[in-house]
């Protein structure tokens, strides 16, 4: 079974997105795209056989001949978006941010719930990537003890003019918020934001880096270095402390060169050469899903936990004190963190 | 476009393909399967919707409903298979050895040559491993000078007990045989075989390890250890050393784990583990190459280049003889090494 | 030129630098020993030719045949007995703590100033390792841009039965205290003690780990994971993230294993494992300093800076808040920090 | 005790272990020296309080202040001083090569045993490295099985220029043939040399790289690359691949550093930067060996092989042919490898 596919947004992700499931995965073919930008759909559109063009995300959700929605739009859009495909039934893969207030996630809980089966996936595809599940595994099989603490870095070469202080947290720190609830299988409760010396190379008024603690249910302390303006390369690093040992991301560097009275490998330059196979992933299970009438991944809950944890942290960066984090209790409609 | 393969040789390696091809990789369809044990591939073809089976190969490969043909056959019936698929104009995938003599290689590349085309890529998966790619970009960017030496490694935890010592070389050495070509851009001239010190686990009558000795066309020497009871994992490594520097494979493990007085990761347990996306992006490349009317990837001369030199090594093997492997002279119509 | 040297305190430490002095470095002889232990003192004395024995460390200090005093007494002691050294002239070296309060270093700082020469070196050993002395290279060199961050970690398999928290900030982080100040070049201003999970294998009433903050006077921030119950090993780990680069302590395994698919190497299993050779170093510069009638190393400045620093980190553990630093101008006879 | 050494040869090397023995290690003194150079040696003299020149090496070797003779000399010179120390009953240190020829040092070993005691101590300071004594180490404990092959490389950046390809041979490879029967207890039987493509770098009529083929008593071979104008860096490697695992040095840098898209260490420049360590301990093992009456280290049986393994390599190289080495029985007396 080909899984027909309905693509909300074309810009660079969405794009992305359709090159992948068209070029690399398996079980998927684009069979309809929507865009704010009438042109740009239509442009896409023109380099895929048989994809139709709808005028609003509504049309397309309600196109017969999609299956499975994939939004890719602009953060403020994902809330109506996500919930009309609820209301249709069908399958939604949303990136990141599920929406950008934790209130909005709320309402598409809400929606979900109220229909009764879970059927939204979110964009955080660090849970695809090998080296977390590598670190998860090991959490898992229990030889380490009860995990502690854990000490992230995520360090990107430089940003876009654009870039503010506040989008270090919404658009990086949001992944460490999610992997570490998915490491550690729990929430996050607090957050303070420390605001170290600033590299010379940040753009004015933008502090880099920063440091987030975010404190875990169980009392677990993650410490997460973002620094933006890094410049020497992308550099994702992560180390989890438990009580007999620890386990930390490896360097992936495929080869080792010696010279120069060097010797030494490779680091990524962005994140696609870090995490394009972790995005393949992730799709392709997503389509695994759909085709066998399951969702799994990142649910709504998970997006909502992060809106909940990014609105804290956005709090503790502008008072410069600890934030508690605030979350009902989670539902048993969604079942588990991970 | 959906490419339409036709299989031929449903055991272990030909379901593999047909899994890869149905669910990881884009493009390509199984409409037709054969084996010489019929009702194997009876059972295949019947998780393979719309996939119709052949009582000959001959019938496969003349089938209007296969654009190309993979054979997976064992190496005996190979030649017959792909002259097959030559005469039809189809494009052919094929597992190394191309076939099990030299001499049945060269009718193979002048039945192709007669057609006029290149038709036939062979299974040296090796070429499309992230670790042996970057070893070429980093021999082609030239800051290393002339590659003087390589230093191959090839162990396996273990073998099956029908293995023999002469497949040592011509199931295990012949993938550093083909890659050392690659990567040197050259031929190789001669080969000797060391025998030494046997190991405890080695089965009654193999001699294991072996070192072989491969002289390149400039001179440049290889040696290749293989090791196929190395018991501790499945480890395959290699150094190229220049004039100025060294690129070697990298340990691949996505973790470190800290514990019990020791750092270390994880080495593959088998090839599978190892090479699972070499073997992805091989079959990946031939389905879009297929697709585009073009050929890429190991030819029937590469094919046969293997084949000499697995004759000459086991010359060598008998003999304990340095022996010369005899080539003629490379076809323009195989216009480059790579 | 022979120095010789008094050694006041026989225990543990002051017997390994006995040993040391005897038996590992060059141009030292022990020439006297005291303990409050006569008897200790006694013992040790026999079994070194020369020695003379003294009942108070006032007389050893006094001792025409001293050179040089060593001081490895508790660090209640420390105060009076490196007064009377600097009283009489002599190049005194001081295990760490220098003294126990700051107030009490200032006391030291005196005397020595009103001396008007330089005469003590505190026992500040990881100064002389070689992983900080490569990361003291790489920043002094440049080419990483100014330093923003340091991660460290202090990692000690387990502790003795009367270990208490207070002893993982006096005893433990005085390290990273002292060796932050010496790689940045600059003074600690505040500091905050976080309390992460507790470790099930921490005794009871010890909190383990702790994170400690280490705010620097240019607003560079230092995270500092003291965990002394981490079993695994001993493994002392730092990372300076720098506006262009970062600069890391290595592992420093002799060899690597590959054995039961892992390639991994050997993490030190104590203080003694890891660091001996900064300790033969720092001794033996000082033999040559002394012998040059030159004083090099930490000072006593350094020695004072690490107890406020210490004083203000355990008031921070007991409330809970971030805690100034306070500190005086440093006084323009202890030049520089390093 | 302080032990009094006699140094014959106060050229680069007898002037560093003059130094070493005076300002890093502890228990020895030096008392005379003797140069072919008189004035040399009289120039290092007036460096050294109370050390007496000696117009003959016979003198030095006589005079009553001399406990312990250092040689240093030429290699040629070698036989007739250590044969004077040995009839003299003086324990010596000679520098490798024990003497030119096998049958040079076939006779030092008969007037050492006709002395009845072990005198002699042979300069192969690779046994006291950190790396190989951990590799040795993981031989021992028996976890990995019998070792089956090993690994070498011995690379130089750059040679003076009086050097030879036989130099390659008797300087370099001395080094592994000496350091793989330390490792695996038994002697070399025979050896191969390879000329593989030549360096672009190597001086003109210089064979540079070199690859030794080096087989035990056992059946275990060792492949050897001799490199010496490699340009990179000093990089002395080895694994020893064993029946179910593998010991290998590791990279020995202290710091890793993170930059421009790379991470990486640092690999020597010379061999002192690689090997000072081990030259300390190898001395300091000497100077307490000779404190306590004993012999430790490489003897003259080791000094001999090595002698013999050369002999047969030199053949091997002219010859193109695999050559046996010609040893009579390890006498009782030398008794055994290590």
């Amino acid at each position: 079974m080909t899984v027909r596919v309905g693509v909300i947004g074309t810009g660079m992700i969405g794009q992305d997105h359709i090159r992948r499931i068209t070029q690399v995965l398996t079980g998927g073919a684009i069979t309809a795209v929507n865009d704010v930008d009438e042109a740009r759909a239509g442009q896409v559109a023109a380099g895929l056989p048989g994809a139709s063009t709808h005028k609003t995300a509504a049309d397309l959700v309600a196109d017969d001949n999609v299956d499975a929605v994939l939004i890719a739009s602009v953060g403020a859009a994902h809330e109506e978006q996500v919930i009309a495909a609820i209301a249709a039934g069908k399958p939604v893969f949303c990136e990141k941010p599920l929406a950008p207030s934790s209130a909005a996630c709320v309402r598409i809980m809400d929606a979900e719930m109220a229909g009764g089966r879970r059927l939204v996936q979110v964009g955080f595809m660090r849970r695809y990537d090998a080296g977390y599940r590598g670190m998860k595994q090991a959490l898992a099989d229990g030889s380490l003890g009860a995990p502690l603490l854990m000490h992230c870095a995520h360090r990107n070469p430089s940003v876009q003019p654009y870039f503010t202080t506040e989008m270090t947290i919404s658009d990086s720190s949001v992944h460490e918020m999610d992997i570490v609830r998915w490491l550690f299988g729990e929430e996050i409760v607090a957050t303070t934001v420390l605001t170290p010396r600033r590299s010379g190379n940040a753009p004015a008024g933008v502090q880099d880096p920063l440091v987030l603690l975010l404190e875990m249910a169980s009392g677990a302390l993650v410490d997460d270095e973002l620094f933006v303006n890094a410049r020497y390369g992308y550099d994702v690093r992560g180390e989890v402390v438990c009580e007999t040992g620890t386990v930390s991301l490896a360097d992936t560097s495929e080869v080792t060169v010696r010279s120069a009275n060097q010797h030494g490998g490779r680091i990524p330059v962005d994140w696609r050469d870090r995490f394009i196979r972790a995005y393949d992933l992730e799709l392709q299970e997503w389509l695994d899903a759909v085709a066998a009438g399951t969702v799994t991944g990142p649910s709504s809950w998970d997006g909502f936990a992060a809106a909940a944890v990014t609105d804290a942290a956005l709090t503790a960066l502008e008072t410069g004190q600890r934030t508690a984090v605030t979350m009902p209790e989670r539902p048993g409609f969604y079942a588990e963190v991970s």
